[in-house]
């Protein structure tokens, strides 16, 4: 049986442990900086909690550095590895950082937001998956089966821009949501009118081109509502700004089409 | 048993007639200016199909005017309906247009998209509604019970800031959605990989607030990450105008709580 040992006790490592102990895995060791974080993680996944990278045993099939983007920097000066199969999980962060690390190294990132205290379907879980060499990839690739059926080979250049896109539907999207959130409730609407709407505007994606499915007034041109809009918001100069690029970026990307 | 005329024939038309024809009610005429149109949604409810206001029925208990904002204005200066109830159902125009045409009218306004060959459970449709008087909106409360269990009392102030918020979780969300699924389309990635990350992203408003909720580099902080993406939209200076606007009001939106 492959052992894993994880490097980091946030989000993103507490998922991959329980997703890898739920598939199967031994999750030997979790690092953590804060020894209780490191604690706290590895009883639920009968691991043992280490916060010294030196009581690390070099003896793991697989170390997933599951850390800050910065702390990535960190471990590639401090971490030999030789060779274990080294993975990060890091959007936005090269496969290179990881070289000095340990000659098979890759990146296993999944583009999820995760919501407190609600539990994941793992097997639902995308994940993109980048290897030093062909071999590797593909033993990364074995490695998650068990975990998804949703892998996808992305290369670093693919990846920054598929975490650029993820940020805007879910950073992005979450945002809009909130400020719709907010004009609700500043006149006592109750929000939940509108979550059918939300739920219907994310079902969407799964029927083809986007833009050929954009409504409202932008798209139609719809003066009278537009200004009736703005005016709405006149005192909000940000949302003013805001609603006048959307309205501008629906209508030229529609331009042509139907 | 009440009987329904619908005055248009367009998506909002088309699933209201459904709706209330499967809850029971007798739709009595559809009406539309092209007979053809009239004719293919009047054979879906069993009702008579008419393209001139003059072969109307007046016996009808209630008429629904789901046309256009513009053609609404028209009918006002048309329709004559005395003490029938006579409701709208537009999100941003107002309850008096509806005055001269009868003195027991209405607005029902469903927030909701509409998903082309796609069928929807109209009952879990939310129905925002509007009376002439508190009878008015009694009674048009009782004519809705039968098709959704989502009824709204909400006022034509209220509903054109609803209208504004549901032009910004639908239109707006949409846009920013197919933003990125052009960049993602553009680089040779599958889109389906953001479909989990989109759906959870919707899913999120079940959970309270979402300034509270939001992540991502705009909200950490993350200024190398907010580089390295703005540097991707370099050549994209509306794109590039949006990224940073939404990242300057994530970040102030978000700037006291945690």
């Amino acid at each position: 049986m492959k052992t894993i040992t994880l490097i980091g006790s946030g989000n993103v490592a507490t998922h991959l442990a329980k997703a890898f102990h739920n598939a199967g895995y031994q999750i030997l060791q979790i690092w953590s900086r804060e020894y209780d974080h490191a604690e706290a993680l590895a009883n639920q996944v009968f691991a043992e909690p280490i916060d010294k990278l030196s009581l690390l045993y070099p003896t793991a099939d697989v170390y997933v550095l599951a850390v800050a983007d910065d702390a990535l920097f960190d471990l590639a000066l401090d971490l030999r590895l030789r060779d274990a199969l080294v993975l990060h999980t890091a959007g936005a962060v090269s496969l290179n950082v990881l070289k000095p690390i340990s000659r098979k190294h890759g990146v296993v990132w999944s583009p999820q937001t995760f919501i407190r205290d609600v539990d994941m379907d793992y097997s639902e879980l995308p994940f993109c998956v980048e290897g030093s060499s062909p071999d590797v990839t593909t033993h990364i690739m074995e490695l998650l089966r068990p975990v998804s059926s949703h892998l996808f080979e992305i290369d670093t250049q693919q990846r920054q821009w598929l975490h650029l896109a993820a940020v805007m539907v879910n950073n992005f999207g979450n945002a809009v949501n909130a400020m719709a959130q907010d004009i609700i409730q500043s006149h006592n609407i109750p929000f939940e009118i509108l979550h059918p709407l939300i739920t219907m505007t994310a079902e969407k994606i799964k029927h083809g081109g986007l833009w050929q499915q954009q409504t409202g007034p932008a798209r139609r041109h719809d003066q009278k509502t537009i200004d009736n809009q703005r005016r709405l918001l006149a005192d909000d100069k940000k949302m003013l700004e805001l609603y006048d690029l959307l309205t501008e970026i629906i209508q030229e990307k529609t331009k042509s089409g139907k």
